[in-house]
């Protein structure tokens, strides 16, 4: 690539879209070419202050004129943003990318889609941590979700210490996103009756060693799903509660608090904390690991972990983006890149 | 006994004690002697309706008088309630159990308290179906807590055909009574950071050969708490996903329902179910499993269970009444006859 | 009449129907000849052990034959019902009482509709204290909303000693029922944008004297309904603070208590309260207002009330029943008589 | 004051401390000189981010040391920062005040108290756009609450067009900051059973000819307060629904938006969207109006306005602080610098 920089479409302006544009343009090496919506609304005026081109999702003349009529400039359809893009990151509703990706191979982009989607469908999944090098150069690959991600900050390591684990997580779910007042439940608990659930064997797509099962609910709340993971290592392991937490203190993207001596005791606090160093949205793009509900019992690992839904995947992408472009093949140097270029849109 | 009945005194008559007063007035073969209130305040009146004489919870002759100024008759203090009966049923808020026990002791009555106490405290911890037989003729036990007795029922019964049983629970709590209007929090998830929890290693104190570690959350919600459950069955159980709803079905105060065909998919529609059947205060005494959310693979054994945390416990105090005063050796019976009795004062 | 009971049959057996019904059923010059629903479903199982008998909703042979194929006795359709009653009790969803009206005015039956049908399909409306006597002998009439119940209730014997009032209502409404949980906000508050809001004028359905406005919002609630009242009472009132309070304790439906001294602060309590004494499935028919939230300053009135929105309408209906039969003309007799016979199916 | 900036010390650096000393940061006519900390504890790492000066809120030589033995440089007690201010915000929690302003008259510099405070302790009460003119030069004043602030920002344009003002406002408050885990109601609505409330009176300390009663519910959300207003005008005003709307659209601190085009119809929404548009810690200063949810009828004006607690007030320290130092009389002007500095810090 020499000192080209990457050109990125971003295909779906919504609740993650917009928050990968904004990360991709603040890399040095990428630039945002342009960015989609089904139609002229709110994430237009987000779109035409932030400077990026806006295009429609559908290459449908009345649809694409329905933006002008609104008073936005439209650039196009999808496929004439995919003409001036070197990589598309899918960033449309679950479960519509089967169709988008036929349309990226024929316009001969790379793509990355979103956890939405299944393994299958790309054949490829990444987060940054557990298999940067193989999605090196691939044509087109998924960053997992949330959930995954979360998990894998947190096993990778582990697995990689002890070269086998076997893993149950118990996920309880927000119910509902913090801009989204139509679901609910207002007061219940709602166990996700398929067991065991598909989020932890998920982890398996990007490191096939770990062997984990699930089982979730949804709460009331909001602002961040809580894992409660126990984890069984391996005789031998040669690790104690504190070298765990010396581990993960040294991974990229956790941040690891006491909540006795910090009073960050729940999610809400978790949040505040996001706010108070100034993250942009509120978010936390690391997973929260309290340091005082760690505890190593014989070959048994307990421990909670806090994940931000909408967020956590963000820097994923843009390590996504420099693997699949093949210009940078050490993850840490990635993720180091991306987080420095990032902290700076940050308020503080 | 002969055909004499057994006095029960009831001291604290507050969310529990209000419960199993009407549950042991229920039956055939135990009567209320009295309820202690500490002062005169709305629980009187409840007295007052259903017949039982009142008592201060204190001998203190000015506190005694308070309830007659206040209009009631007030019999006396906890030493004169003690000595017209044979069994007291301490249900005053946790922690106060060890200076009751010294006055139970002395007086020369049984006594039972509830799960809110140390199992240390009473030497002897109780669930009907697990160790009926070793609280016989014992002088004094405790009727171990809502979830303990919530694990017990599914447990037991998998326990008594496996031989052994390794369990990881994580428990789902709902963060405030359903009359308590001042806890919170009310967005959040609150990770109990002392790991692993107390909760379900408390099972071993009423059937020790179980291996059971727990987690806890709290989330924002008032009505039951919900129970995720691992189990790891050993090498030849001989067991299968439909065996075990069969024995669970077979098993006394467990309800097996399928969340798809019912509609009853969290625990608001439980406790729906709960007031449509014509519960006394819309109580389940039961633990609600769901049928479609129970599967076993290989050895290891997924479910999910809800807990109505001020109603299980109640006919298990019945029970234990019978156990402690050696009227009844079969737990089978003593439960049928309980919820016989019982389901006479429900609305349908 | 005579002696004949009257033959009523409840068309849609689901929140508000089996409430009706068993209502209904506790009185001795009434009988519930039938009650239908839409397939055999869990309301089933309760019409049979109640010992009501089924019919489906349709007049359709294949539905029909559904309940038996799933071990229900059906007694036939709609039609079938209708020659067999009296009046009718329609309890299905809002918005689909024009179609069964035709259906009644057909069969010849009289017709009981709820408030969630409009005013004009039915050209009368029902609050037993509000206009009993106009409601004689008619043919149909809507009993009006919960809200609208609840106003009529503290606001006619205000308006019946003043002579004229002027109100608004704020109405904070609880945004999903309590076996709902797919309904939110989790996390906000909603305004109702449309104001002023219907809720209100209807009141002067059934005493178009009194003026008033309202305006509603939605919060993450399900429990109670609370009205925030300012009413402006004309010049020489004569009244205070406390002779109105003495009026609404002497009138029927109506539970004043004071906050502080009860300790009954909230909806949590208040719906605590009504488990407390013995309520079927914890409902309030009556209205609650806090004593200590009431206040007279001048020509203002200033108070709070709390509405058991599934609850304080079922005795109306059994009301509008004698009404619409012409076999009371008082209303305060026919109060008292189904609330004695309702009092005798309570827990207590 | 010539080019001379004004040096500002904020007494407690907490929920509202910190959001002050970022504003009056922003401003090129005022600097901070030191924060104030009771310990060593999060909020420091906040205020060396940003190189505010710490200070410890108690002259206490052994508090003073805390600090420095926890890693930070503290420059001494609240009466070493008052040698170094010409002006103090005072953000410590409500009703400490009293004590502190006697510290504050014996060292000689201006004082700003908050909300929580009473109009009483100060004698004087400001809002930007109700009464700067009779703050200019005083020796103290106290910025009024965030619902005495919201109400202003629509009143004080009604009353300044009309001359005259009747309102009665009920206020759904949330139960807790978002930060904020331990308070509830998790399921309830709490009425504040002390009618009329203080909370629109209050509105009569910047604004006095302005008539105005309150009631005051708190429900189980964390995130905006929402008022719900009928005002009534008088004969002869003038003014329709859309010139009121225009009014408020060309008033500060104002955004009007229609619910049903954007679909932002809760609170969850409005946060959302302050979030989108970049606003440091997802604040909004601004009132929001449902556009669609003003209504007015003859000389009753209905409508909803949603409320961040935590931040509206923001910005009027910063106006406050100009009255007081007497440097810009024109509030308008004031108001324009204010925003227009804050506006640089927001990520957009």
């Amino acid at each position: 690539m020499g000192t080209m920089t990457i050109k990125v479409a971003i295909n779906g302006y919504g609740t993650i879209g917009k928050r990968v544009a904004d990360a991709v343009d603040a890399q040095d090496d990428m630039e945002i070419v342009g960015v989609t919506k089904t139609r002229p609304a709110f994430g237009c005026d987000l779109a035409v202050r932030k400077g990026y081109p806006i295009y429609c999702t559908f290459d449908d003349e009345s649809r694409i004129k329905a933006f002008a009529d609104a008073g936005y400039t439209c650039h196009g359809g999808l496929s004439d943003l995919l003409k001036v893009a070197d990589i598309v990151v899918d960033c449309s509703p679950g479960k519509v990318g089967a169709s988008n990706k036929a349309t990226y191979v024929e316009a001969g982009v790379k793509w990355i889609f979103q956890g939405g989607e299944k393994h299958e469908m790309t054949g490829n999944s990444y987060t940054s941590s557990a298999n940067h090098v193989q999605n090196l150069n691939v044509q087109g690959t998924r960053v997992v979700s949330c959930n995954t991600t979360g998990l894998s900050r947190t096993l990778v390591p582990l697995y990689e210490h002890c070269g086998e684990l076997s893993v149950e997580c118990t996920m309880i779910r927000r119910a509902a996103d913090p801009g989204d007042s139509s679901k609910g439940p207002i007061n219940a608990i709602k166990p996700v009756l398929k067991v065991p659930s598909h989020h932890g064997p998920d982890v398996m797509t990007v490191k096939p060693e770990i062997k984990i099962n699930s089982m979730a609910v949804a709460v009331p709340t909001t602002i961040m799903h809580v894992h409660v993971i126990t984890a069984t290592l391996p005789e031998g392991h040669g690790l104690t509660t504190e070298s765990i937490l010396e581990m993960w203190a040294s991974h990229p993207r956790l941040i690891i608090m006491n909540g006795a001596e910090t009073g960050i005791t729940t999610t809400a606090e978790v949040m505040e904390f996001s706010r108070d160093i100034g993250r942009k949205w509120g978010d936390l793009h690391e997973i929260f690991v309290w340091e005082d509900g760690v505890k190593l019992e014989g070959n048994t690992l307990y421990y909670f972990q806090a994940i931000h839904q909408e967020s956590d995947v963000i820097p994923e992408n843009v390590d996504a983006i420099r693997a699949l472009m093949g210009v940078e093949e050490d993850w840490r140097v990635s993720v180091n890149k991306t987080d420095s270029a990032i902290s700076k849109y940050n308020n503080l």
